[in-house]
């Protein structure tokens, strides 16, 4: 069966969200026309809005609308450390602990050779001068416990320690809260590795 | 930490549809601005598209952007026969089974008298003109086996019958494929109940 083509558009249109198949797509779309009609266009509003209005910060690259974003222009907070994370997610998930106050670079992506992903694609050359400019004096590396993350911190590290930089890469290890019996392996030997002596 | 507004309402407005929460949300916005404005903007366009001109069908009340839908027009169906379900998802579930030709009536709901749902607004008086200028022969009821949808079901039978129209009711029973072991017991009890014999 068709069903009618502005119907059958919407539902392809919302495959475009992550998670969304043809079942969730159909289930949306009807429940959208037949209850939320109004939700419907605040959300068209709010797309387009967003698509339109947001661009990446012109000192930490993460997204806002305005040209230096609400971190990187809040003057309380320790503008000599900067925290570095591959994606604005990552951004959120730090600011929602409440563990750190200053402020961020986010590389949008990874050092990844094979996929043609260089270190100016992920702006290192704009960094590395952001980095000399301001006269940062600990930059902290939280790009993820993944091959490519990994990669990314080294390249990192070795561009900025001859320069004098003090540079961090944060802790990994056993979860708080997760039993040792169900961490896994990989995750066991790096808590292992990086174990501290108890003073 | 705040987001930036229009970051903030997209994550808000992403919430109207079903299934997704402020996590979900959150990774939508997020996959959307990073890897598929294109998408978002598409989508932004299908939502303002639909909510502006899908409405219901004169005849038989599912969505649709003409003024009689696509099934109700096409002459090859059987017209004499009409499917009577509770939502556009049901006409699409039966369109899907292969298994109709016949024309539908839409309830867009079912007879609630605790919601204040009463006939009318799920078409009912609509829905006998329509049978009684129309000829039809037979109305199938395919509404939900819920308490609801059996009652509507009932004020359907209690309609139709006297003025001499063939109503049936589609068969409830244990579904193909499925095991007794995992069937639930009013399915069971339904199935005994309208068990036939064997020719």
């Amino acid at each position: 069966m068709k069903f009618s083509p502005a119907l059958q558009e919407l539902m392809e249109a919302l495959r475009c969200l992550p998670g969304v198949g043809p079942k969730s797509a159909q289930r949306m779309t009807l429940h959208l026309l037949e209850r939320d009609r109004e939700g419907a266009s605040k959300l068209a509003e709010a797309l387009q809005d967003a698509v339109d209005k947001i661009d990446h910060c012109s000192r930490c690259r993460n997204f806002t609308e305005l040209d230096v974003c609400e971190i990187c222009s809040d003057l309380r907070r320790d503008a000599a450390t900067i925290c570095v994370v591959e994606t604005p997610g990552d951004v959120l998930a730090v600011e929602q602990s409440g563990s750190y106050r200053g402020l961020y670079f986010v590389l949008m992506g990874h050092l990844s050779p094979i996929d043609g992903i260089g270190p100016e694609d992920i702006g290192l050359d704009k960094f590395q001068r952001r980095v000399l400019d301001e006269g940062i004096s600990e930059v902290i590396l939280a790009t993820n416990p993944t091959v490519e993350g990994e990669a990314t911190a080294y390249y990192l590290t070795d561009m900025l320690q001859p320069q004098g930089i003090r540079v961090s890469r944060i802790a990994h290890g056993v979860p708080l809260g997760g039993e040792l019996e169900y961490v896994d392996g990989s995750t066991l030997a790096h808590a292992f590795s990086g174990r501290r002596v108890v003073e």
